[in-house]
This record gives structure tokens, C-alpha cells and sequence, in this order.
């Protein structure tokens, strides 16, 4: 396993040169487009691994199904369904493309900046900053580390630029789906997307929704099976934008992106994956992390198809 | 003259029945269906009034051409049409329907909101609480009554409620076509739409339109007639939303409606027009106001067609 | 006024190189894109003239206000404005962008392509050969060249390739908004679009509505005056698809423009224009036309606004 | 299993009072909304089935895949994906919204009417009756039963009422995505949708495709394992619709609904099952199909997430 890693970590970084590190947040620009590291976790004692696993980058787009996975828990999922849909919208993720005279739920989808903005306000807590810790706090049981935390430049450079998601929050609240004060909600977003991870703790993350929500080591079921397979389904039919057709075709399992250049892979059964290279194609997902994913999926024969 | 005019309210005022007062913002929603007026004033001595022409209702939308006519005045012509296009968009005036990957000035045109707010932006100043006394002003001077002020009740209630504005503030600012503070801009704006004024002041302002800037009296140009007809050629094709094709078949002449029930009429060369009712079409035009005009247009053969 | 003409002959055959000969249908693909030809009809003895103003081009978009003006006379006003709603829509001519779920009329108008197909049907006779032997006879009559016909090979290469025509008449008739055969309605159309006229003649046409319907030499009533402000109406709001918005800043008065290279400008009460030169801009107007019609509006001072 | 699927018929049929026989086929309209019927096969000796289990019915887009096979073994992956994209369109099937200026094989997939019938050309044959028979012939090898035919009083229905999917081929006529005669292609697509199938023969071709392609009793390929993952992966994303993303959450596998009211359902590994009832909801969807197949996959823990 570890040879397969280490000839996908070969023959996968030199593709990012055919993408571009995300500029639209500053801070992000400043990543380093030659680090590519790749992590396997199948439960029980090892993971394996290659290339850069301990670098770390914000996760971006991939806190998007742990926002829905703590609205699933704090609010269930009715009210999750209502508030927000699940179908593919065919559009990018920071679409500004809506119905003219009406926005409702079924026009977004929790794997969208709208919908995720949205799920931020089905999450509990008197404030703001009490939702952002319980949804960090998920992040560091899910990923094992306790010391998770926020990348501080990130979230100051997307707080300072996130005017396109401020404008989508704004238009929530027009329809009146979402109350309270704007600042407040997209600042509990800012920071969630900038919560730092590497590899190692990516495919942990990722094992916990492939294993269904119990943990291997302790046998403990940390969440519901059912939240499980809701956020599996969601993202094998928008994990990866409108890239996720062709992620089914070429790869074949629940992934989500994030434009730090992270890929949260979710082998339903199996196993979980974390995959990290900061170039990504137009579509905002990593270039060499599909590739690497792709290459997986056949060696390993992953597919769920 | 007069007698035609008491027929037009008379044959109009009950038409209010068949729409409905604006009720996005709270504040609107306490207007009087029931009240009707209208103004004609062809320059000279006396203008010709019937109904509750002293009535006063907020310009809301009405500001629009005279936002546009400040950016002119201040800025200049190249800046104006750099900054916002002048196509009819065939969509509602507050729609949020753009190209998913990118707005831009084509899109959007001065007589909806999304321009309006931009343009806010090309009026001097140093605070945006100068520049909406720049257009007070304005107001002022070119309805012929220096006591023009903001009905605090509907300014409020539309900063407690505009959010939509707000979102296509923010989309304008992510797109980099604003750079000031979104809720400066937006309050400059919701001032500005506050402007409480009678159907003698919008006869008075729309003359001066039909009159190519050229006041009557002193026979002083207020304004460069060139701009006059930049306002005019706008209200032609976008002045009344996306009823405004329907508007020059039926009447045709540049008008302006309001969601507060007021439309701004303007016969180039001949006369201006204020008429107001506050039920409003689907489209958020007056339909009694609307009636009123066809009816003059047809009795006075004002069409410019 | 010859020397006005001359002069922006001069000055505007020149911008031809600014534009491109449409190619979208083979056969307009050979015109000569020096040629540059205007005239001007102010009713009584003579036209003024100057350029290749008896060069010939086929009418193509420049007939659509002839389609209106015959369903209007066959069907009535009622009918017409039925089938086909009367608003700018915001998008080029032959755009295939309608609501997902329902086609209606309010989402078309007798200006762009969808339009003009569904009043086909509203012209009287058996069969669309007799349709069509109306509205030439009517650009006949209109032209006072009763000669005018169809160039055949520009009419049969709009029939080889015109499927974009098709699928929008498809579409009616999936609406139930058209009943008969399609390619017997396209071919009408087709054939309309391919009516050979030159500068003169459109200056004729265009006299006609400028004057309401009453031929000048005969002080007979054409068509009525009505239909004369429908029709001019429309074109000041959507006659240069969309650049309709930029045409009124610009020029300022009712137009129509074709693929062909012409441009039929109607200054009621004043004037009609004839002006042609075959390289367009991107919204499908031409360059040198658009340009001529401004220097002459300012020189002349025509625009209506 | 009998039992089960007994339990799930009883629980199911009356399910079809909340939805509509398809009507916009007038013949699909004479549909009996009472029959509800279901088949799972999984291999081996014997297939379990419950109630109108032989009841006959149109494949509808249930052919989709089929043609997506065809087209993939007679012209290869490349082909095929450069033709046809593979996103969710997040539209209806017979979404007539694309791009305004273009038309390419991003905005289409093969789940949808344009794609699948882009997709009929690329099947071999030297007329589209030889390429019909390929399909015909495919279907019945999958299927098991060599006697499979055409419903003629559908197809001709379809044929004389099909006006949105002429529509459909001449906007990709016009975008020079297809170049043969419009007719002739959409009336192979027709009749490809007029197949007449039951739940056993849907249940046997669902299972080659969860088998990969291997038929169970022979242990003969019948196509490559490769093709049978790119059309389960298309299922997965968007084969139920814009109901898709809704029936991964629900019931978790890829399937294929078609307006005739049958659902082909692939389990991946498993189990290949058809179920029919003809009442729709408002995406096209068998109402009690659906509904049989979530509780299945919940009983059996179908689902792959």
C-alpha cells in the first residue's frame, strides 16, 4: 500500500502545474503549489501515507459537511430539509444565479456557499462564536486532534474580501430564511472554512463518515449511521461542484473539495482519504488531488458503481 | 384642461381597487389606496391639478433619474455608462438574476436598483450623508420647494428592511464595480428613495426633464440639455420596469413610477407630468396613475411614437 | 442637406472596418462591406440621398416590423398582443432562453426571432405562400417598388441552414402558442427575411410610420395611425435588440435593424431613413448605420427625448 | 424476500392517489393508476416479484442508458464524452435554458432528452432504423426476452405530439452538435422510448448493469465491466431528474426513472430491480416506485453511501 501511495505521490504532484492556487481569498495565494500529500485510514492501527501528509492548510469548502453534519445533530434533519435542498444546482458554488422573484430551499444545497451560510444558523448556541466552537469542537473529535485550530491570516484575508458571501447571506435574509445579523453568521462561516488540517487528519474525518459514524478504536458511535449516509449521499451528488458527475465517473465515491486545496474521501464501508495539493482546475477542485484519487480508485478498485 | 383632468380622476381613482399598496416595506403598506391626484405643469404661469395632488408620498424609484442625474453632473458621462449599462434587463427591478461568473455594468442599467445603488457611488462628496444632501438638493431645486425632506418613518422602516439591496450591494462590491461601505451606500440610498414629495413637485421635476434642463421662469439651464435627454432616452426604455414596453404602447412618453405610488411623467418639449395613487400593478407600477397617463395621452395626443 | 449626407457618407463608410459581414447564413457571408448607402424621405417631391444608396440587401430583422404591421391588420390588436408580449427581454435576438417550465408571450416580443415566427400566423391566407405573397405585397406597397421580391439565394440558404429558427418555432408550437407546420411557417419567414430593398425604398417604408400610416403624395390612410405608434413604440424599445437602450442615448429615435446590413429609422411626424452598410457589430447592428443615424440625429437634431 | 415485497406492494400501491399518470403523451395518459408492480433478481435461479409484476409498460427514459451503452460500445468513451457532458444540469429533462450564446456539450448530459438524443447518433447504423434495431436488439439481450417490441400507439403519440424534442435536435442541429436530419433522429429516439418492457425485464438488464456486465448464467461479458460504471455513475448523479439528489438520501443507488411510470434500479454488486406505477410526481418520478425502493433499500440496507 505504502509503494501505491508513493508512486501516486510521483506521478500526481508534478500536475499541479496545470492548475492555480487559489487567489480570490489573498491569503490563500500564498500557497505553496509544489507540496502534494496523500492519507489513508481503513480503521485499526495504521494509516498510510505519502508526500506531504503533515502540511496544513484551511479546509475551506470541505467544513461544509461537518456544518451539515452538526445541523443534522443539533436541529435534525427535518428541519435541515426544510431549510435547505439536496439537489445538484448544474452551477458553481458561489452562484449568484437564483429564481428572480423568489429564493427557497429547493434552489440551494448544503455543499453551496448558500446553503452552508444557511445550516450555520440550524446549529446551537446563544452566539455566533459558541456555534463556530461547537463546530470546531467536531472537527478536532472527528479528526483526532485536539488542537485544531483557526489559520488567523486566512480568516482575516476571507473576513476582509467575503463580500460575494455576505452578498448571498444578505439574499437569505431577504427571503427570510435565515434572522440574524449577517456579520455575525458569515463570521462564524469565515472561521469554520479557516480551521487548519493536514492529511492525517483528513482521512480520519473522512473514515468516521465511510465507517458510518462509529469509531474504530473505541467502538463508539459518534454520530448517527443515518447523518452518515445523508451526508455520503450529498456528497457523491455535489461533493466536488459541477465537477461531481465527472468525479463519479473517474473516481467513484462521496468526496468534497475545498479550494486550500484539500479532498476529503469517503470509501462507504472502507475507508477514508485526505489528499492535499493547493493548485486546482477551474472548477475550483485540486488537480492533482482528483488524479490522485483516480488512481486509487482503480488500483484499490474503489468505486461504488 | 382642468376639466379634463377631474374626468381622468374621476374615471381613475377607482381603478386603485384593482391593485394592491406596496407591502415590502412595513411602512408603505399604511398609504391610502383611496387617495388620487395628478399635476400637469407646461411651463409659464400656472400648472393644472386635480384630486389629492397635495398629497405626499415617498419618490422611492422616482429618485432614480435624479441619482443619475447627479452622476452625470458630477461625473461625467464616460463614468457613468463605464459603471452601469443602459439596456432594459427584460427582469424585475430588484431581480438577482445575473451571470453566474461575473457582473458587469452591461447587466444592470440606472433605473434598477442594482445600478441606482452603484451610481450613488459617482455622486461628490466626502460621506455618503454629503452626497445624499447633494441629491436633496437637487430635489429641491428642481421641484421648486427648498422644504423637501425624508419621511423618517419609510427610511427607517426600509434600513430595518432592505436587505435585498443589500445583497446586490455586496454582489456589486465582490464584482469590484463598488469600493465604499456597503451600508453607507445603502443608507444614502434608502434616503434618497424617502424624499416626500406632491404631485405638483414630480410636474415640476418632470418638466424640467421635458424642458431639457431649461427652467421656464429665470430661464436659467439648470442642468445641460444633453443629459436631459441621457435621462430621458433611459426612462423611454426602462422607466417603468419590465413594464415598460407595455407603457410606451399605451402611452408613450419617458415616465418613472415609484413603488410609493407616484410616476413622473415626461412629454419631451412639451410638459411634465406628477401623478400619483398608491395601489400598485404586479409589475409595481400605479395602476391608476398608469390609466391616468394613457387616458392624457390619448385625449392630449402626447405619444412621442 | 445632400452635402449633410455626403459628408457622413465620408465619415462613416470608413467604420465598415470596425464591424464584420454576418456569416451565419452563408450567403450574407459575399456582401461587399465597402458599400455604404443612406437616404432620407421627409414626404413631398424629393428624397436626399448619398453613397450606394441603390444597392440592394435583403431585409432579414428589418421585416419584422412589416410582420407586425400585417398581423395587426389581419388579426387585430388584441390578437397580436395575445400572442406575443411587448417587453424588451434583455437578450440577443435568437436567444434560446426561456423559464425552464413554460413558454408564454410575455417572454417574447414581434422584435427578436420568437416573436416574429408566432405572427406568421396571425397573417391571413390558406396556405403561408399566400402569407407571405401579403407581406410582400405589403413591403411592396410600403416601398412604392412594386417590383421588390426575393433573392433566392439568400432565402435558400436561411432555409438550409436556418435550425435555430426551427427550434424556436418547435417551441411555440410545444407551447401550443403556433398550430401549423413548422417548416411552412419558417419558410414564410425565411422567404420575408429575404425581400431585396434598398436605401430608397426603406426610406419610403420608414416615412410611412413616421407619418402615421398616410402616404404624403396620395393623402391616403395606408394603415391606421394606431397601429403606426404600436409598431414605432416597439421599435424604440427593442428595435436594435440589445442595443435598443444604447441606440435612444445615442440617436434617439424608433429603429429597426437587420443582419442584412440596413437600418429603417423612423422620426415621427418628421422623417424616414434609409441607411445601409453591411459590416456589424456584435449585437448584430451595423457599425457605419448606427454611427450615420447618430451624426445625422445630432445634426438635425431628431431624437424625441 | 416474497414477503417483503408483498408487504412493500401492499404499502405502496395506494401511494399512487398523490400522484398523476403522465399526460402530456396522450396515449401514456390511459395509463391504469392502480397497477403497481415490482421485481428484484440478484442472480441465479430465481427472481422475486410481487404484484403486476408482467404488466407491460414504456420504457420512456428508462432507454436512456441503454442508448448511453449503445453508444458507448459502438463509438467509444472518447466520443461519447466529448459529445455529452456529465454534470446535473439542476433542470427539468426537457429544460429548454441553456447558455444564451452557445450551446456546447458541458450544458447536457445523457439523462437528459438533448443528451440522449445527441446520443442516438453516435450508435452505428447506415439509417436511423438500423440504429433503432441496434438499441431494440440490446434491449432485448439484457433484458432476456428476444420478443421485446414497440408500443406503436405510444410511439405514434409520441411522434405526433413531440414537438419540445424537435425543439430540443434542432438547437443542437443549429450549434452543429448533430448533423443529420432532425426527423430521423428523434424518431429513432421515439421509438427507443416506446419499447414495451415489464418489472422482470427491467429487473434483468438493472442487474447487468450492477453486474457489471457479466450475465449471471452464461458468465458471459456482455459488455465491458467499465461501461456498466460510467452509466451506474450517470444514474447515481442524475438519473431520477432533479428528484436525484432527493433519492440518494432516501434510497441510495443508482437508478433510472422513466414518465411511463417504471423505475430501473442498480445495486451495484447485488441485486438489479424494476418497478412500476404509473402515477408521477411533479418531477416525473413514479410516486409508490420510489417510494417501494426506499423501503427496500431499508430493509435490505441497500443503500451504497
Amino acid at each position: 500500500m505504502n509503494a501505491i501511495l508513493h508512486q501516486i505521490c510521483r506521478d500526481c504532484a508534478p500536475l499541479s502545474a496545470l492548475g492555480a492556487v487559489a487567489n480570490y481569498i489573498p491569503e490563500l495565494a500564498k500557497a505553496d503549489p509544489e507540496k502534494f500529500g496523500i492519507c489513508l485510514y481503513t480503521g485499526g492501527g495504521n494509516a498510510n501515507f505519502a508526500g506531504d501528509f503533515l502540511e496544513r492548510f484551511t479546509m475551506q469548502s470541505i467544513v461544509k459537511p461537518l456544518i451539515l453534519l452538526q445541523a443534522l445533530l443539533d436541529s435534525g434533519e427535518d428541519a435541515v430539509r426544510n431549510l435547505v435542498g439536496v439537489e445538484a444546482t448544474g452551477k458553481p458554488f458561489d452562484a449568484f444565479n437564483y429564481s428572480d422573484q423568489a429564493l427557497t430551499g429547493a434552489h440551494i444545497n448544503p455543499m453551496i456557499n448558500t446553503g452552508a451560510i444557511a445550516l450555520c444558523t440550524l446549529i446551537h448556541g446563544d452566539t455566533y462564536e459558541e456555534r463556530f466552537c461547537r463546530l470546531l469542537e467536531l472537527a478536532r473529535q472527528l479528526s483526532g486532534n485536539p488542537e485544531l485550530g483557526v489559520d488567523e491570516a486566512v480568516y482575516h484575508s476571507e473576513k476582509a474580501t467575503g463580500n460575494k458571501n455576505r452578498a448571498l447571506a444578505y439574499m437569505l435574509k431577504a427571503y427570510g430564511m435565515i434572522h440574524d445579523p449577517v456579520e455575525d453568521i458569515v463570521d462564524c462561516y469565515f472561521r469554520a472554512c479557516s480551521i487548519r488540517v493536514n492529511c492525517v487528519e483528513l482521512a480520519n474525518i473522512a473514515f468516521l463518515f465511510a465507517n458510518h459514524g462509529r469509531d474504530f478504536r473505541s467502538g463508539q458511535q459518534l454520530f448517527p449511521a443515518k447523518h452518515a449516509r445523508y451526508v455520503n449521499a450529498i456528497l457523491a451528488t455535489c461533493g466536488m461542484y459541477d465537477g461531481s458527475g465527472e468525479f463519479a465517473l473517474r473516481v467513484g465515491f462521496p468526496a468534497k473539495s475545498g479550494v486550500g486545496g484539500g479532498i476529503l474521501g469517503v470509501v462507504p464501508g472502507r475507508m477514508g482519504i485526505g489528499v492535499f495539493s493547493p493548485a486546482l482546475d477551474k472548477k475550483g477542485n485540486s488537480v492533482a488531488g482528483i488524479r490522485a484519487l483516480e488512481l486509487l480508485s482503480q488500483e484499490l478498485n474503489l468505486s461504488i458503481y
